[in-house]
């Protein structure tokens, strides 16, 4: 059995959600699971002293330009929010602690984070989005705003974060197979060539 | 008539090299002719206070291995030149005095410049490597070596910089198509949907 392809993304990156929207059907083509790792994409520009993409001098337009095309091209619905970017510890711990309990679960609260942001524009930071999104999918609400708190939760998220810094992830989404690594939902093709080909 | 796809670059820039070894194909299977305007990115990078990708923290390695990883998914040859980056006035100015006399010699010139540095891995800022390639395509060397040195054409280059900051080239290449514009070889089948449709 073939190790799972490891995405690691924010859930605050315009760009980790259109390869979110792709990753899993692109890897069951090809046989594979794909592990999904929420991390803090701010902890690791903070660790190599970048900014974001839209903070970067003169590519503001261009991104904002480019997050709706890129949706557009691969038939994605977006909408670009109100407020960007957001903190996102709190979805990123939720879904660690999901994890824990039942993947399948997490995968779906993943991709409903995702789309309450980038769809629906609500800021998946707040409390009661959160607990709107954890309503939808019969999750407990008391249990999750219980986890949210935990140490062992905040940990996890932490060396999430601190091994993606670890392997190199400077940007996202980052995704890896084989210990090759793509950064962007443009190197997609570029992933499925290398899964196509074991390497090229 | 449809207005030419303009295409803005670096010589020493990877990703217009292998750009430039598809742009036209691509345009032409669309009916569009492609108006070629190397610049200076370092002139770019000073106006906006950036850096390139190779010397953005954490990028370095990652960038030389997607260099190369792109030039094999796209079936181009290429090496990394041992001299990274190098000046490019000198072949962008020699370019610039020979569309004025002649395009499609200017064409294979500008073809001829990234070959000679991403493929011969030679360093196309100096003069023996300038005039070797001018010997190739039968371009008078002593004509070349005065146009270079000509202040209509240093003042042509120095234009085309102002006009590809003007338009909000902040990276290269940067390609325009009915004023809207793609950054990057991994935007080139946007560009295509974009040629297909009219606009999406």
């Amino acid at each position: 059995m073939a190790e799972p392809i490891v995405f690691r993304f924010d859930f605050a990156s315009p760009y980790s959600y259109l390869a979110a929207e792709k990753i899993d059907a692109l890897a069951e083509r090809h046989g594979r699971a794909v592990a999904w790792k929420p991390v803090l994409l701010g902890a690791i520009f903070k660790h190599f002293g970048t900014v974001p993409v839209m903070r970067q001098p003169g590519m503001h337009d261009y991104s904002l330009r480019d997050f709706a095309r890129s949706a557009r091209f691969h038939d994605i619905p977006f909408r670009m929010p109100m407020r960007f970017p957001v903190a996102t510890q709190v979805p990123a711990r939720a879904y660690y602690w999901l994890l824990g309990q039942d993947e399948e679960l997490a995968r779906r609260f993943a991709h409903c984070v995702f789309r309450t942001y980038f769809v629906d524009g609500r800021d998946i930071s707040e409390s009661a989005v959160m607990l709107n999104i954890s309503a939808k999918l019969g999750v407990d609400p008391v249990a999750l705003s219980s986890a949210i708190e935990n140490q062992a939760t905040k940990d996890k998220l932490r060396q999430e974060t601190d091994a993606a810094i670890a392997v190199g992830m400077f940007g996202a989404p980052w995704i890896t197979v084989d210990g090759e690594h793509f950064w962007g939902t443009d190197r997609l093709p570029q992933l499925e060539r290398w899964l196509e080909t074991g390497g090229f």
